[in-house]
């Protein structure tokens, strides 16, 4: 049985927020992960939003910064949020102490190249892993949405993209959409995935999008970006995604915020509409 | 004239979130102050309301985890948060290295004991030069609002409390109610203030009210406490406040929220109702 250690409780808009650590077997250390339980969590099991967050951050900057229970507690919906890299002393980090590789840098993929295959597989721990272990110890539906910002957006994408029937709903704020042609994803994928580039496009929504068959699940898409985000134009290149998903035909709701940047400022502003949006989705 | 060097602008809720370094003479010290303006400052200018943070924080606490823009946004107030002390290689800290007392903590006091009288005057420096400065660079009114939290909320009441007429209206989340008669309170009123505790009364929520003349200002307090908050029986003391302001004839909203803990989960939880409850005492 796996052993989750509460390590912090507080109640919050008359729901819980709490933190647990549980050791992976899929990533072969221990770790953290958060859930926001709203209050109607106490009378029956409520669907859940997971939520993937960004490079550099663990399961806290969400629920420090989002402002996302209150909202969450009107609809009904818990929150589980993941820390972005399997962690601990005996997990290799970035080589050269970058923060965009490695520890906190997971990128929600399956690593196959030596060293990090053995631990870096965070695909398999947010898909399977973590939902089961929610599903077993929470009064919890198996109804799920999917959701990040940037690095957690992306890995969002391809979550809902690669398990049709998995997620109700998904979107994104700010995410890398096309990973295998940004600095960050080649850094990324090059040391997980190896150099044979045919390979990454498992692990790429606009690959992923352009791959689907015509009777494929095409759920809606809903992504919001700030328009004064330094990194719009290097790293997430919504363009891109919005021509992926035109060529395939897979509606999307690309919704360009003006002047809003990279920040958790942002993606306070806007959290709201996406909750409504997965619950409406979680309740059909 | 005072230079303001920006040091951050996010967008948030239609408004901005923006960071301020600045030259405090008041604290002969540079400091770093936030403000978040609602869209409607684009229109004409705003009430302010002021918030102080607890021990530890500095101005960025607030700003990132109360969840407060959105309804700030919706109301109209811009929120000013001060740092919590004077800061700086050359102001002294707590000679015993705690982080109760010195930087992080400056208890919103003038200090009149050496070393610490040289900079450690934060009641002057939130009361009178911020407020200048930011009614002059700002498209703000002289309306004002106080709120804060711990020691914070210690410093809304004070500031009111001493200042007839200045404020609109304050709140507090978990006061420390009665410094005079707490841990976190003598140890920094006999550092900041000496030995006499006759002289502490002048910055005691709970003196002051004693003290406040029959035909006195008793502008309505709005507190709220948790009732699972570490720092309640040793620290905050509410019912201290309650027994004041019984005495005094001060009315008093003390709300006791069940199962909520001191942190900014419990603030973020029933900001929307204090920002509520300044608006309308800033619109008379």
């Amino acid at each position: 049985m796996n052993t989750l250690e509460q390590i912090a409780a507080n109640r919050s808009f008359g729901g819980w927020h709490k933190r647990f650590r549980h050791r992976s077997a899929v990533l072969g250390c221990d770790m953290v992960f958060a859930v926001y339980l709203p209050p109607q969590a106490e009378d029956g099991p409520v669907p859940v939003l997971y939520w993937l967050s960004g490079l550099t951050c663990t399961d806290e900057n969400f629920m420090q910064k989002a402002g996302a229970q209150r909202v969450a507690a009107e609809l009904g919906i818990a929150i589980v949020a993941p820390d972005t890299s399997p962690r601990g002393a005996d997990v290799p980090g970035d080589p050269d102490g970058g923060w965009d590789f490695g520890h906190g840098a997971g990128f929600y993929v399956n690593a196959n190249q030596a060293p990090w295959d053995r631990h870096y597989r965070m695909y398999d721990y947010v898909v399977d892993e973590l939902p089961a272990l929610v599903e077993a110890r929470f009064p919890v539906t198996t109804r799920r949405a999917i959701s990040g910002h940037s690095m957690g957006g992306h890995g969002a994408l391809i979550c809902a993209l690669k398990n049709p029937g998995r997620y109700a709903s998904v979107s994104a704020f700010a995410p890398i959409t096309h990973p295998a042609d940004c600095p960050w994803g080649e850094k990324a994928f090059s040391r997980y995935l190896g150099d044979d580039r045919e390979t990454w496009k498992a692990w790429d929504a606009c690959e992923l999008i352009a791959a689907t068959p015509p009777d494929g699940e095409r759920l809606p898409l809903m992504v919001d970006q700030g328009d004064a985000d330094s990194f719009l134009a290097t790293q997430l290149r919504p363009e891109q995604l919005r021509t992926a998903c035109t060529l395939a035909g897979q509606p999307l709701t690309l919704r360009l915020q003006p002047g809003y940047d990279h920040s958790y400022y942002f993606i306070a502003s806007f959290i709201d509409d996406h909750l409504r949006h997965h619950a409406a989705a979680l309740r059909r």
